[in-house]
């Protein structure tokens, strides 16, 4: 067992295992973007570090079929950033809120040796919420995007380069308004974070179900992290009606899959670097 | 401007500024508890860290008058952690649940260099909210406990020494029962985290007030951060009701200045080490 499974574990109630914990009407969801973890200094500018803090965050948000409305930021940070620095920092805070809708209502903020960023998003369900666990056998599996940029950037900086502006890997495309359509008709769903590969294995376990592959999928596609597209699984007769609506918003649909009795064992290496 | 202050100002908005934020019945709080900046590995033992990483966010929904219900727990943690060691940080976690009736719903886990906690709480109001902002010119000061001893265990582990297992910066008292019989007859109130001199700094800022002393206070008072104790304010006329339920609870009260027109600067050293 992994160690983040065995914590997971530990804590295991009804409400936890998914990406945000809904009560009442509301949906809870936290993500931890830590400096040298999730990225590395050299490759974002701060503003760019607080702009994908923040998109990681809402993406929870959006693939349980919530609204983001409030922010709680956490900021640890050096004692050498100058008020510039934190003005950057603050710019893509404010400006990811704004683009949202939220309010960014508190938090804590402390001296640390680096950057590191913990968000809480408090969001408003937006109908029922879709959780992990509701795929059955016979459901068919689809991812959005094109997966393998976000690994591909990765490997490009790891290796000395550099990204454009606009480089998924840099700044996620979330997709608020086609999921928030799509919502009634999945059976169950979760944000890429880890890769397509290891994020089945997480939605197939809690759903008890194995896999029948539709495509072969290459490795750059299963194992590439922080792609924050959409992985969901519908029951067969939704097709038509979901085909429809990522056509609508201009979402490339990827059915790759369908559930089935037996297991599915992840076998690749986890991303973080 | 310190640093604090200046993020805390970039993000001000009405729920903003207070050791939780309101929104509906409900109270939203976020403190991080890093190593390093709030304690170090010899200090503390692996179930100790958990503690006390709970208390500090539970005492931020006590005094806004609120009662924990759901934790989201943010967690990065070195590789090199046994299975013993994480299950020493679980156990801490969850007997402080378990003792404030909280629920923990989810999080993040990571791996990282250190042991870094964020911790969000969720609480329900008990009654009204209590804020910061309230304190009136000619209301009364107060805070709970006996303020310093923090300050000296701090120097105490500074100077290799160990503290007992019950030490108040090892495990803070938090006084729930107490705050919540109080919390009508209060104008203000926040927690005790930063020290005497610099919380009420802030109280006072908030509310546009000075302050006249009542008595003289020692720079161990004034500077020992991380009491976890209560700075509140009230009219005259509740003295009488607030000395009762402290006497109760068996809390002791130092009612030590009256707030005024003016202002008050605090002129010591933060406390963080």
């Amino acid at each position: 067992m992994s160690k983040e499974d065995f914590i997971i574990k530990a804590f295991l109630n009804e409400k936890n295992g998914d990406d945000g914990a809904i009560v009442d009407k509301w949906c809870f969801s936290k993500d931890l973007f830590f400096e040298n973890v999730h990225f590395k200094r050299a490759w974002f500018t701060l503003e760019q570090i607080a702009v994908k803090a923040m998109l990681v965050n809402i993406s929870d948000a959006i693939v349980m079929n919530a609204k983001p409305k409030y922010a709680l930021l956490g900021l640890a940070l050096p004692k050498n950033l100058s008020e510039n620095e934190i003005e950057a920092l603050h710019k893509g805070f404010l400006k990811t809120a704004k683009k949202f809708d939220i309010q960014i209502i508190g938090g804590d903020t402390i001296s640390n040796d680096k950057i590191d960023i913990s968000i809480t998003i408090i969001s408003k369900l937006n109908g029922k919420a879709v959780f992990r666990k509701g795929l059955k056998k016979g459901h068919l599996l689809a991812y959005t995007g094109r997966l393998g940029r976000s690994l591909k950037g990765l490997e490009i900086l790891q290796n000395g380069g550099a990204l454009s502006l606009n480089h998924v890997f840099i700044k996620p495309r979330l997709k608020p308004d086609f999921f928030y359509e799509l919502a009634p008709f999945v059976s169950c769903a979760m944000d890429i974070s880890d890769g397509l590969s290891k994020d089945l294995s997480r939605l197939l376990a809690q759903n008890k179900c194995g896999v029948s592959w539709l495509k072969k999928l290459s490795d750059n596609v299963l194992y590439s992290g922080e792609e924050y597209e959409i992985l969901f699984g519908f029951d067969e007769k939704e097709r038509h009606n979901i085909e429809n609506i990522a056509k609508k918003h201009g979402v490339k649909l990827n059915i790759f899959a369908k559930a089935e009795k037996g297991r599915y064992e992840f076998k690749g290496k986890e991303h973080h670097f």
